[in-house]
């Protein structure tokens, strides 16, 4: 198989015209050797993290796409550490999708004068720009459109969908008495059929939850989730 | 009467209940010594800037409460450098809009990976929050609601608002073969009748204008549009 793409996170190998093979590796995303999901950069190794973040995102995805949620999902090797998914053409170099449950890390940098940290959101659905360069920038919806990045159908259809999984994934936290802060997610459109499909990975570099008000480090939301 | 702001480039007096003085200032906004009318630090002094801005505002303003836009705007003192205001209410510490014809500046420093500088934008509104401390961070239309800053109906009227005001001078800038690439407008709402209205200036300092391709100087910008 040929590497296609070296990630932060993963790297991705082609399988075939409609599919590729996401390794996971043992690298998070952090500033300063401090774990953050917001953050773009590598921040720092956790030996054994790649191995439960491809459990978790196994467990999502399977039950998305039993519940009729298009996904890039097709199915994970444990021990191999992969992922077989379905080839997907970006939206521009890519857009992030955030939904937010509680004000924190970049919704409080930018509005912080007008919201306390932890602050109750309703399901605030914002995007970003994937682009290392340029941090990631926040970008409205008139932008993406002028930009032709999406049209004002895939702007709409995505953050339905965005907030359709993002409240599964609460609750899913929720059953452990965990609280969802934010997630970000990630869409494309199936090379093969064009149909829209949440891609990437859904796993602790992808969110923040909180347990009796304090952040969950990747390792203990991961085994509290798959702990049934 | 009594000073109640030292501004960036303009300092404000009340005159009573419901009037201020603006008094215009020779500093105008840049970084390391160059102007930059999308920067938020005063950057340097322009000997005499001060009165064309007046004046320049005045013309402005006169104009479009002739055509019926809500302004602040009541008379200036062209050799007190002072402008005769209505007292308004803030929507929230104060919201900035810009409008763009051509992307440039911020645009630019974050969507550079689809757009090249000077590329035709369709009259494409953005909001930021004014905010040093935060570099005057974008924000989108759904946070601007969620943050209880506008409501849905203040955000469309100001996006209406803010297109129309920049057209009109747009073209105030073709009569003199000049090219409006963005503009940058604040809206308040009048304290006495509640209406929503254009506030601040309507200067060199608030937009980037072209001839045959090049960023005007301000006292140039100034020059040219009140020759007539």
């Amino acid at each position: 198989m040929k590497k296609i793409l070296e990630g932060k996170t993963k790297d991705i190998y082609e399988i075939d015209g409609h599919h590729l093979l996401m390794k996971f590796k043992d690298d998070v995303t952090g500033e300063d050797g401090v774990f953050n999901p917001g953050a773009d950069q590598v921040g720092l190794k956790m030996e054994g993290i790649s191995q439960l973040n491809l459990r978790l995102s196994k467990h999502f995805f399977e039950d998305l796409n039993e519940m009729g949620v298009c996904t890039h999902y097709c199915d994970a090797d444990i021990e191999d550490l992969s992922m077989k998914v379905r080839k997907a053409n970006l939206f521009g170099h890519g857009i992030e999708v955030i939904c937010r449950f509680h004000a924190c890390g970049s919704f409080i940098k930018r509005y912080g004068a007008y919201i306390e940290e932890g602050s109750k959101l309703p399901a605030y659905v914002e995007f970003t720009l994937k682009d290392d360069e340029r941090n990631d920038p926040l970008i409205t919806k008139d932008a993406l459109i002028v930009l032709e990045i999406l049209n004002k159908e895939d702007y709409e259809a995505i953050e339905t969908l965005s907030r359709q999984i993002s409240i599964y994934i609460k609750n899913e936290c929720a059953k452990h008495n965990l609280e969802l802060y934010d997630i970000k997610l990630e869409f494309a459109r199936d090379i093969e059929t064009n149909n829209l499909m949440l891609i990437d990975e859904i796993s602790s570099g992808s969110m923040r939850v909180y347990q009796n008000g304090h952040v969950l480090d990747p390792f203990s939301l991961s085994k509290i989730i798959l702990q049934d």
